[in-house]
């Protein structure tokens, strides 16, 4: 399955808040705190789910909410002038050095763990 | 500033969860619970800054803070089988039919709160 | 198990922000974003857990973390000049209108969503 | 401002809980997810804010909020069988040797920035 972003679809979010004139609003701190609660909306799907941690009945609401944390990065790199394909290639690149796939390989520890 | 992500670095990112044999630890769950923990690390970077909502000083860790919630949104839609360009399209439409420009222009108002 | 928390305990938190002159940090958004990461903490010694919900082998952390979330909301309602004891009261109060026993037995529905 | 919670309060939050028999569903997992969820509905209060920091015309809201936090905060020492007055004790000691006051005065910086 696919997780590119389009930069079409990219221009349609700052379009978005550009037609409303929201961009004054869209401070990098408050920027933060939206991720913050979309990423909380998208977790409450899960709460009293207990050991059932798959999303069976759940399809719709997660398409609408992880839209939504994706939107507020699209528009968090925008206020920050980052590129956001850029800094993921970047983060993939530190990550490997944290996590060489010989060391990290079926393991979840985190990498102060790993030795 | 563009904040398209290429179909080539979405795949790098899922490359690296596999070279890492990390796939059986990917719950739905799980992975939300993740994207909201990496959301915090993101906001960390504005505790204590009190009325200075910018990055000055800050690019950098927002640079990898943010990557870490796009890695983590990209690897769940993955393990959820949704296209990350549809499901946005999708929520654009919704948020537009809530947010009518007209009415939501310059309001940071909840579309529960316009009329 | 019981839950207080005694005066003198939440005297010594304000008393330890005040030997270190950090009053003026504390503003009330910061302090709802530490709040924010102090759960996020909490939550981090769950992930990758899968099906696992429960503290076996977790409980040093879990008192831990658990303890900075309640460290941040005595801190938070001392800031706001709220009496803890009286909003838990309050807030109870409300709940038992939106979750009437009879009708929230057993459910673990959202206000919302019984009937 | 006091921010004590007296012991019949704490019975409070338990009894309400117990009178829905809603214990089944209060994994420590779930907890964990539950007072990330209300640390977000408080930090929403101040999404958009800007460098408005405080609480003027939200008074009821923060009430509200945070004593959702404090409540499942409460229920979570409670599941896992954890003294909240003993924890948040242990944890002001250890802060205490993590942020000596002398070098800690005055500063925002976290302890592995300090010396």
């Amino acid at each position: 399955m696919s997780s590119y972003i389009s930069s079409e679809t990219a221009k349609m979010v700052t379009d978005f808040r550009d037609e409303r004139n929201w961009k004054q609003f869209h401070n990098p701190k408050d920027l933060a705190v939206s991720i913050s609660l979309e990423a909380a909306e998208l977790l409450e799907i899960f709460q009293w789910s207990g050991e059932k941690t798959g999303i069976d009945g759940k399809e719709d609401k997660v398409r609408e909410e992880l839209a939504d944390v994706f939107n507020y990065c699209i528009l968090m790199a925008d206020a920050c002038g980052l590129n956001a394909d850029e800094i993921i290639r970047e983060k993939i690149q530190r990550n490997a050095e944290k996590y060489p796939a010989e060391k990290a390989f079926g393991s979840s520890k985190k990498y102060t763990e790993i030795d």
